[in-house]
């Protein structure tokens, strides 16, 4: 045999194609202590249940069944719990149609899987979620952008979109969307339910932040609307913490099939552990006291935003003022540029994330994401007044 | 818009192509208490170390920090260790070399996603390991499999079918393999390393069972050989316990930046928890001993079983002495069938998993796979007692 080495293969076209998230990579810039960042999307951690979350932890380890291996669907008293929360909120579900993820996040990556072949078109919110862009583009999907105006999703470019590019599924986070923080209202729901079941497609909804509400009225599941069209994510990331890694995929029939495949082929299941103490928690009851306090603080700090951009920011700016979730948007004034300004406010000590990246089509150069779940109010007035010094200057 | 709902598209060609595992679906017809299963593949409840796990996550929940978001390549404390022990065992190795993954399950399907593109050829094991087949098929890939003798790897046929296939990787469980048990002795993996450098793929190393070794010398890894070309997965599954979920893949240069990003895809990251216990747990020392029980009480059941088979297997029969790992693999006297004697099998209340499923071309009717870690040798005698009466009968 010659000795030469012949060149290795380069990677996948799918894989050489995408970026880290944009995000991740700003959130190193804003690590330096002195910065204020309202640019990430963490929990805050003061407000973890940590003595409760632990007895859960040493309670289930006292059996040797928690550490052996599982079923890809998941613990069956978990998936127990999540469906009774379903049913009480109005959308009929039995443990079987639910299968334990590894956060949400992978819900997304299993239902590209599912539902999804090179070339396949899936539509998405303008904008949206990044994790979620960057998923379907591994997945060698092509992402088309339906509009949203100042009063809600455009429903005729949705249903034109859906008409023209026959999708596998219109991917969206109908409450306190991450990034803008903003929700679809009941008729935009009926009306995206109804487009769903005319045109022939599924809706993959995203509920991450639905029990974060601090105010307002609770908005139905798009699966009430549409219940053969919807497949529902959700996560216990934002209600009790995100270092579980414990979402779950809502579906039925030969998606939930192909869900269960998909999920044994990804890693067989999720930490046995983590579900059982997941489980064992939200049996104790210790969960509702410990959302409560995570409502009150989130709900303070918002209003602490919403009064420090009234003060700080320049004339001909507009947010807007979401009843719930960890995110609102910004649009400032005209002619100025978000990621431009990230340099300035960086140089006081105070960072956001520009729009930008959010979208699949157009940016919108003015718009910026704000989190209000980090700081106590205090700080949160501190670092605006930095962001509004930053804008001036 | 009209009142009439649309047909839903199907699930994605790749999905619909995928079935469950075989070895799942038959795992839940012996689960009546009164069979005797050498079809499973899991890990000895008995031997886990629950004292000091519980302990270790006991420990580490006494911070919120391991309940928050992490990096997507993982808990840089557990990745330093893991990189310590491969620059031990001769392949010098750094944290930033290692991605954590939720299991190596994940690994294989991190690394389709890295350097797959559907249509893509993975070459395999003759039989190889299940899940891979089923997590390489839904990423789209041709799968080839390589013939083995019963003196190794036919490295001839390597060479041909990666001449002929431009295969992206080569995949291989080179010690104590899942099915058969059978190891690589050094000159193969020599061989296959230098048809690797020569034809230009990469090795795909899955070593889940690499520590558990009863008896011999180990066997270098065959990133020894042919460091650039070969990407390591590893488990503490079969030396900790399964319910973590937590693995490794072990990469360089472009594969490990793609294999970030398709992990931040898949779940963000895995288990902030289980990581952070899992370093604890290897930190404490407590592990070594907890295998050397499992070593020691694992070799037992083999030797139990080697004797049973000598004793009660049909005039004909052949099997391997495996010198570790959980399996041996057996070959029936000519013209039996191991799916037939499987019926057989379970009316004597004792299973198997008949070999078929595991051969991605011509499957040898007369093998079966027997797991021999499951129970202690008293049981371990009376069942294999029982198979020889069934394939008597």
């Amino acid at each position: 045999m010659a000795p030469l080495v012949s060149d290795l293969p380069s990677v996948s076209q799918r894989a050489g194609s995408a970026r880290t998230s944009p995000v991740r990579d700003l959130l190193a810039l804003t690590e330096r202590p002195a910065v204020i960042s309202f640019a990430g999307g963490l929990p805050a951690p003061e407000l973890f249940d940590v003595d409760g979350i632990r007895a859960a932890y040493d309670a289930v380890l006292s059996s040797p069944s928690v550490l052996q291996y599982s079923t890809s669907e998941g613990d069956s008293s978990l998936r127990t719990l999540v469906a009774a929360a379903y049913t009480a909120d109005g959308v009929q579900t039995s443990a079987d149609d639910l299968v334990i993820t590894t956060g949400s996040q992978q819900g997304l990556g299993l239902l590209s899987t599912v539902l999804v072949d090179p070339g396949d078109v899936i539509l998405v919110e303008e904008p949206c979620y990044l994790a979620a862009l960057q998923t379907f583009a591994l997945a060698g999907a092509r992402i088309v952008a339906v509009p949203h105006g100042d009063d809600g999703i455009d429903l005729d470019a949705l249903d034109r979109a859906a008409a023209v590019h026959a999708p596998k599924f219109f991917y969206i986070v109908p409450t306190f969307q991450n990034p803008t923080g903003r929700s679809h209202d009941v008729e935009a729901r009926r009306g995206i339910a109804a487009i769903a079941e005319h045109r022939g497609f599924r809706i993959v909804e995203d509920e991450p932040y639905r029990q974060l509400r601090y105010e307002g009225t609770a908005l139905p599941s798009l699966a009430a609307f549409a219940p053969d069209h919807v497949l529902s994510l959700g996560s216990f990331s934002k209600v009790i913490a995100p270092g579980l890694r414990i979402g779950w995929l809502r579906s039925t029939g030969d998606v939930r099939r192909a869900a269960t495949i998909a999920k044994q082929a990804a890693d067989l299941h999720t930490s046995t552990i983590d579900q059982a103490a997941a489980a064992h928690y939200l049996a104790s009851g210790r969960g509702d006291a410990a959302l409560d306090r995570i409502r009150t603080a989130y709900a303070q700090r918002r209003d602490a935003m919403l009064e420090a951009l009234s003060a700080h920011l320049p004339a001909g700016s507009a947010w807007n003022a979401p009843e719930g979730g960890m995110f609102l948007w910004v649009r400032l004034p005209e002619g100025a540029d978000a990621t431009t300004a990230l340099t300035h406010a960086l140089a006081h000590d105070v960072a956001f994330v520009p729009g930008a990246p959010f979208y699949s089509g157009a940016a919108d150069p003015r718009t910026l994401r704000l989190s209000f779940t980090t700081y106590a109010p205090g700080r949160i007035h501190e670092g605006i007044r930095r962001l509004g010094v930053a804008l001036a200057g």
